[in-house]
């Protein structure tokens, strides 16, 4: 066995993708270390402070921290309060971008270092192109900062062994890691349709079974499977953003508002204009009829409604379509994500590549496969 | 845009994958060249003989040079021939060996070499065991010497970062990367089942549509869909292999002969008792009966019949098994492979990745991602 390879890292977000990933971490603690790896947590931050190791070249935060940092976050407290444990330093909003900035200008060129984002936010693209910059890693959970201009998208970019993103599209799902591989052995992707939305993948094949829409989606809310406004997913920004990833990976250059978008509820029914319980008492209901005619002319093609995302040519789009009901998008149940690309090498049928594409472990998991997949470029 | 950095190899097997290979490396050139990358082919050789490049550390293989090797492997002859173009050494059967490890230790621990396994030779074992402790990577499409003993196979993964072998299994679907990140994140894999022979895929939804066995067979080797002998793809080694080598992925310490593997012919009409042609002829036609009966009494519980892989707990079998009609594996048609993943992240419905399996276009299509993938490895 070879010497133990350190892998110092800073996490960006303590949500319960930042704080599942911290967890995984540390009960992946014997099985790195059969394969020779030390994952060191340098410093975890959420939007509002930093926690950072005294000395970032020698010391770390210990496991017994970590599970303090995710304790301190579920009772919703501030990791200000963590100041007192340990040799830790703690800084506030107004430094903590410049200290990452620090780390990682300290790592970068010596030990190297990965700055992972498990954040929601987009503020965090400055501070990763930087770190870039710096000669660093960047695992992303986050969608945001590859979805801003394509100026950032360059940037972040710029060293494509250097930045790992698996969790931004379909959660844990080998979708990025796969594209990567038939891009990189020259074999053209033509085509990608997706359903990337286990929520509206959800909502789709309810309403194939004849239920009303309103009924699927208040009963999608009472089960969790909506954000707390369910008009975020029906939307369809969630799914733009994945598109656009995907998209601006096969090479398209382009930017959110070239996305087709077709949101489920029309703009009079929109946040600005409605309360969420408005909408989901009596706006959406309004909604039912039109899908439910809808469902039915796609059923007398022998066709189902799916909503998808579609990227073919300089074509980029969101939306319901009409699929054959014996593809593996209308085989399609419940709230499994499904991915279909077709290439040369998978001209005739798609690779298909499915499964849960939502939830804190299996985000959590893509992001630390990608940690572990760029260890040869530590020392 | 960095300094242009080489990846040195060496390739063994000329055959349809190996010479696919060379296609895609040339035709690879300018996509490569964009990501800094140049891969430098240094050898090639097949059963026979070895031309390799007269100074390694400096000269390669050219391209006109690798499309000769192509055109002189497609019309039948030997790589000897080759001994008059340019500067390269050509070395015998005898030599063969000898001079690839020579190389790996001239290359090993200065620029790095990937020895890539293009062969379905058993005897390749030897030489790729000494190449991974001279310090060099190796890629492999090639089954065999990892179906081989458990102390070659401990040889060859002694250092997991520095072999790759997606397209021993599934062709290039991602299925090896797949469960590679997944037990890296320490997602525990509880049971994986595959579909993982076009030929038997196909034979088995063909017999399913009710027509005969020894038909849908004939049928098969007239599409080419079958190896010469229809038998070698019958008696389930094949699929056993591929079964063996995700059994071992997932660190199963078990051999071939540990792997519970039905065939579909009985021992007396083996190729050692009864010629290819009586088999076609007179006796798959006696196997008939039995199987119609037994895809109608899965039909009668509503469940087909799939010859597949089944890995779970201690149990690694090979086999003809019911399942249900609308799993991933029951709604299969025709030649595509379809391996389920099932785990902690992805234990009520599965992780599927389905596509096609075989093909030298896309075997070698993984091969190259396969070397792309260890890129970093190299200085």
């Amino acid at each position: 066995m070879a010497t133990m390879k350190n892998i110092p890292l800073i996490l960006m977000g303590c949500g319960g993708v930042g704080r599942q990933l911290l967890q995984h971490i540390v009960s992946c603690r014997s099985l790195h270390a059969k394969l020779g790896l030390h994952l060191r947590v340098l410093g975890v931050c959420d939007s509002k402070s930093l926690v950072v190791a005294s000395d970032v070249l020698s010391n770390e935060l210990n496991d017994n921290f970590l599970s303090e940092v995710c304790r301190v976050k579920v009772d919703g407290s501030s990791l200000l309060t963590l100041g007192g444990l340990g040799e830790c330093q703690v800084f506030k909003n107004s430094e903590l971008k410049e200290k990452v900035i620090d780390v990682a200008s300290v790592m970068g060129k010596s030990t190297g270092l990965a700055v992972v984002d498990c954040s929601a936010s987009s503020g965090t693209v400055g501070v990763l192109t930087r770190v870039v910059d710096l000669g660093c890693c960047i695992v992303l959970a986050n969608k945001k900062p590859l979805t801003s201009t394509m100026e950032d998208y360059y940037k972040l970019v710029s060293h494509p062994r250097r930045i790992r993103h698996e969790s931004t599209v379909g959660a844990g799902l080998p979708v990025i890691s796969s594209l990567n591989r038939i891009l990189l052995s020259g074999d053209p992707i033509h085509c990608i349709i997706g359903s990337l939305s286990g929520t509206l993948g959800y909502v789709m094949s309810e309403v194939e079974d004849g239920k009303p829409l309103s009924q699927v989606v208040r009963a999608a809310k009472s089960l969790g499977y909506t954000e707390p406004d369910p008009r975020d997913d029906l939307s369809g920004m969630d799914v733009a953003r994945k598109a656009l990833i995907l998209a601006r990976l096969l090479g398209r250059r382009i930017n959110m508002d070239s996305i087709k978008i077709e949101s489920l509820y029309p703009e009079e029914m929109g946040p600005n204009v409605m309360s969420v319980e408005d909408f989901l008492s009596t706006g959406i209901s309004l909604l039912d009829n039109d899908i439910q005619e809808r469902v039915r002319k796609a059923s007398l093609n022998g066709n189902v409604l799916r909503y998808v995302c579609m990227i073919e040519g300089s074509r980029c789009e969101v939306g319901i379509q009409e699929l054959p009901k014996n593809s593996a998008l209308g085989r399609l149940r419940g709230s499994d994500n499904v991915l279909e690309i077709f290439s040369r090498c998978y001209s005739e049928q798609p690779l298909v590549i499915q499964g849960a594409g939502a939830g804190n472990d299996t985000t959590a998991a893509g992001v630390l496969a990608d940690i572990l997949d760029i260890q040869d470029l530590f020392p």
